[in-house]
């Protein structure tokens, strides 16, 4: 819950869930970690919820941490560094799926197709293929419409 | 995630949880009035986490204002206020029960049963039945510890 703070909601029904409880900056990363395929603190900075490098620094340094995710270096860019989810921060998609389920149900704004929502199985291995079906399909609405 | 302020956990797997990923009390509110079967304000106060009553009041303010709660008087004591959740608020339970599993499994020093943890199973009438009584035997649990 936001607290008074106006802020613009992404479409995402994660971003929405979040709205209604708590700090989302945390959830949102893992969510693209786990359903964006995103690797490099580039590609983090550049999900459509926009977040401030000082917040997402903080956020993957604590998450790093608390044993969530890893840093390494990239083997394609030994420069590079990546993140990379363990089995214990990976354990959060049920989570991020229940939350994508309610938000894709209750707000009227979301960019997730219904047919996602409702073909949100409990099969896992179908239900992750889905949802990154889905994350993408809700990135190229907004790009779509950014462009307009 | 906390974010550096020190805090005690409760035990419970979803304020374990809730540790990681933001402003907890929401879904602990939500928590209680879920699985907790509470609808006083004094009932919500008695919780192990300790909510402050002014940002109680703030929190049982918005859920309102978001429409995931009713506020109204009490049937049986038109003097007393009584909170309840709505459809969209109660539609939040998978949510919950995801975050039970994530913290029951990954949390070393959770109250909660492991039978609970792994007896959730996806039909939700059982489930919660499950989580309810899950529930309950943790507060028998905290409130023994306390005695001793």
């Amino acid at each position: 819950m936001s607290d008074g703070r106006k802020r613009r909601l992404s479409g995402c029904p994660i971003d929405y869930a979040l709205d209604f409880f708590g700090d989302r900056w945390t959830l949102l990363v893992i969510r693209d970690l786990l359903f964006g395929g995103k690797r490099h603190f580039k590609e983090l900075m550049e999900s459509p919820e926009r977040i401030a490098s000082n917040i997402l620094t903080a956020r993957l340094k604590k998450l790093e941490e608390r044993g969530l995710i890893e840093r390494r270096s990239d083997p394609d860019n030994r420069k590079q560094v990546i993140y990379t989810l363990t089995d214990k921060g990976r354990d959060l998609a049920p989570v991020l799926v229940e939350m994508v389920r309610w938000g894709g149900r209750h707000d009227p704004n979301s960019l997730c197709p219904k047919s996602v929502v409702t073909r949100l199985t409990r099969d896992n291995e179908r239900l992750l293929a889905d949802m990154r079906a889905g994350m993408a399909d809700a990135v190229r609405t907004v790009k779509a419409r950014a462009r307009r």
